[in-house]
């Protein structure tokens, strides 16, 4: 992998709020990082240019109806759940848990049945434009270790957690850590073996502390995670106040909402990837806030299990850092872009309400609603933010983490203005992106520089 | 276009609640009926391939991934929104209606400017599964004439209206019908061409009566749309309580809901397709019920126009004949699967509720649910049959309107079963195709038995 230069339409996250698209003269380090981007046609383009004509780097020029955009982050996603994807979302929560789950992510004891999984979920993520990913694997060392392996080998950004589980109320007899002890040395052990995988030294793929959450996780255990957590400097993550039943189990169990449990067990962190979150009061978000944690919000896996969705824009005005995950198998797609989508829908849903049998001023909450160009942001910077990665802008000292979008792609929903008029706006063109964006339009994804999936562009 | 016969898969709505998958045989006539459908292995079935060798027959035999379905159909589209869609939706309705959507629109004036809009319109619709369809045009004869040879050119089974609106209060100076009497000289000279074009000898493209909603039609325009529909055996189509807005605006001027509004003008009858209807009370869809009228459920648009979710459940239960549209470009997606996945969401968020600041037993209302069995008859059968097509499922005595589906080609989203492990459960698969089907897996569509995308099989 060396250094290049890429010119061409460049649609960029500038803030939360403000999505820009314009044409830029890109320069990628052999370090995978952006060296320069400059408006095409200036003399510091030109300048970029030149210096690369004259020293034989490769410079790609893409065409007008392709663009570049940074790659997605997914910030919740069960990889052994993968087989199960789009698949039996009509069940009861307790028998999609007992009959399905459960038994398929025992499976996963058996490594030689988890490469082939790992490998197409790997493959998949990446041509959908997934190029940061935090997975929940399963309690099963070898078989995680082995996801982390191939994440490394594809190239995907990532975080993998052994989960740990033991709470035998909950936790099938043949899924679940045997001990406390085992289960707090399989996490080392884990984390060590992560950290020291061959190839890993920029720590592309890095190990996370994963308490399932709190019903699975006797309170030894939560402590002793903890412990690891500070002591390893480890990330974590887990499930916080996804339901009512959880929401309420742990407010009887603990006397207290997720987010002060976890905060007395050091699981609330910078660093920690709280998924779903939609019970959260305006106190739990204050506390994740002071302690730096991140919100990952899974609107799709949310509609069919959480029962509600998550106050997003209350989660912001606190200053939480707020990304997506696609949360697989509870959510349905692995595209980030599909549930970007569906969290603009869903925060639409919140602020109007649902039922048209109330009257309308008391149907929804107000205040609720989200802009694609704060869709974007969430499925970009907003999960790399989350998990301070230096990715997510195509700017300089980012790494280039991208996708090349081929708007005219064969096979394509995206739709080019009629011949003769003005290109569409950088809103409109977003909007586009996260709502019809399908994979013919995912030509070429890059993390840190290094082309892990499509053709070398254009 | 000659008789053929197909061995694999057929994925079939048997009926709202239950889908089936089992290998047959389908022998489809020169007409494009289904003459018949055998298990294969069966005695009848090997009868069929006997009979087609002997006298030179075509016979396709699909791959074990590969499987048939019935086409989509489409109840709701804005043919001259296509260039809008996924665009726009961040606006207020107003600004959305007077600034983009009318003077889009009103383009449509120029046939030349229509032509290729509506040219790409019907092959992208095609390309994802649609084999019926159902289109608001223009006030513009010549560019909705224009549509309906598109449609019958491309083979798309298709419902044209030529869009009726002259209240000078909501429609805008430059796109409205200048009098009563010159719409309905359009619409009647509209009807008589559609039904004249060469080619369409057995009604594949239709015309349908088009009042745009009662708040754009004046009292005179809406009683003489309905008279001509009478009068002309012509099926009707408009907008019904949609939203707060115009719901409230129906109540204030004519005294009651647009139910019936319409039924008073004559403009609810069988073969009338009202979009939206989320706000109708429980006599509403009785009188829906009781003039064989259908609602089509557009549960993405809903999101952002309506406010509200159709209790479609409540629909059903009143007999109301029920389809699913895009309603592009007030819906972002031109895929029917896309909005069939999205009502069986929408329909588990009204019957859980969103805002988890309210306790779990008032959040939501019960029985709101849709499994994805349901949404797959909604996405089919439920559409055609609302229509009084003879299509949507596939079995003798129907049109051969399908999809070949390839659960395996490159760039799939849908996931096979682990190796070794037996086939997914026709739930399961019904569920993978609504959720995550895209286009690279829909190999081939057929209308009427001729083939209107893609490639021979297999």
């Amino acid at each position: 992998m060396g250094e290049f230069v890429i010119c061409g339409h460049v649609l960029n996250p500038a803030s939360a709020r403000h999505v820009t698209m314009a044409r830029q003269v890109l320069h990628v380090g052999a370090d995978g990082v952006i060296v320069a981007s400059h408006a095409a046609g200036t003399a510091a383009a030109t300048a970029v240019l030149d210096d690369a004509a004259r020293r034989g780097v490769p410079v790609h020029e893409l065409a007008p109806a392709q663009l570049l955009m940074p790659g997605f982050a997914d910030l919740h996603v069960h990889a052994p759940q993968w087989p199960q994807m789009g698949r039996a979302l009509d069940l009861p929560l307790r028998e999609w848990l007992e009959q399905r789950t459960f038994p398929l992510e025992a499976r996963f004891a058996d490594p030689a049945f988890a490469a082939p999984v790992y490998e197409q979920m790997v493959t998949t993520l990446l041509a959908n434009g997934t190029t940061t990913a935090v997975f929940f694997a399963t309690i099963h060392e070898e078989s995680s270790l082995t996801l982390a392996r191939i994440c490394l080998r594809h190239g995907l950004r990532a975080h993998v957690g052994l989960v740990a589980m033991d709470d035998p109320a909950l936790c099938p007899a043949d899924y679940r850590n045997p001990s406390i002890a085992q289960a707090l040395a399989a996490s080392s052990r884990f984390i060590h073996a992560v950290r020291a995988l061959p190839g890993n030294e920029n720590a592309l793929v890095r190990p996370m502390v994963t308490p399932r959450f709190i019903p699975a996780c006797t309170d030894g255990l939560l402590h002793g995670l903890g412990a690891l957590a500070a002591a390893e400097g480890c990330m974590i993550q887990t499930h916080c106040s996804e339901s009512d039943w959880e929401h309420d189990y742990v407010r009887q169990r603990m006397g207290v909402n997720d987010t002060v449990a976890l905060d007395r067990f050091g699981l609330l962190r910078r660093g920690t990837v709280l998924a779903h979150s939609c019970f959260m009061t305006a106190e739990d978000m204050a506390l994740v806030h002071a302690r730096g944690a991140a919100i990952a919000h899974c609107p799709l896996s949310n509609a069919y299990f959480a029962g509600a969705v998550l106050p997003l824009r209350q989660a912001w005005q606190a200053g939480v850092h707020v990304g997506l995950g696609t949360d697989i198998s509870g959510g349905y797609s692995p595209s980030v872009a599909v549930n970007a989508a569906m969290a603009v829908t869903a925060a639409r849903m919140l602020d109007t309400g649902n039922d048209p049998a109330l009257p309308a001023a008391t149907r929804g909450r107000t205040d609720a609603r989200l802009t694609f160009a704060e869709g974007l942001w969430l499925a970009t910077r907003g999960g790399t933010d989350a998990l301070g990665i230096t990715a997510g802008q195509l700017a300089p000292g980012m790494a280039f983490d991208a996708i090349m979008v081929d708007r005219a792609a064969p096979g394509s929903n995206i739709m080019l203005p009629p011949a003769g008029d003005p290109d569409h706006t950088a809103e409109d063109i977003a909007q586009q992106i996260l709502c019809n964006m399908g994979r013919p339009n995912i030509r070429t994804v890059w993390v840190a520089g290094r082309r892990v999936h499509g053709a070398e562009t254009p």
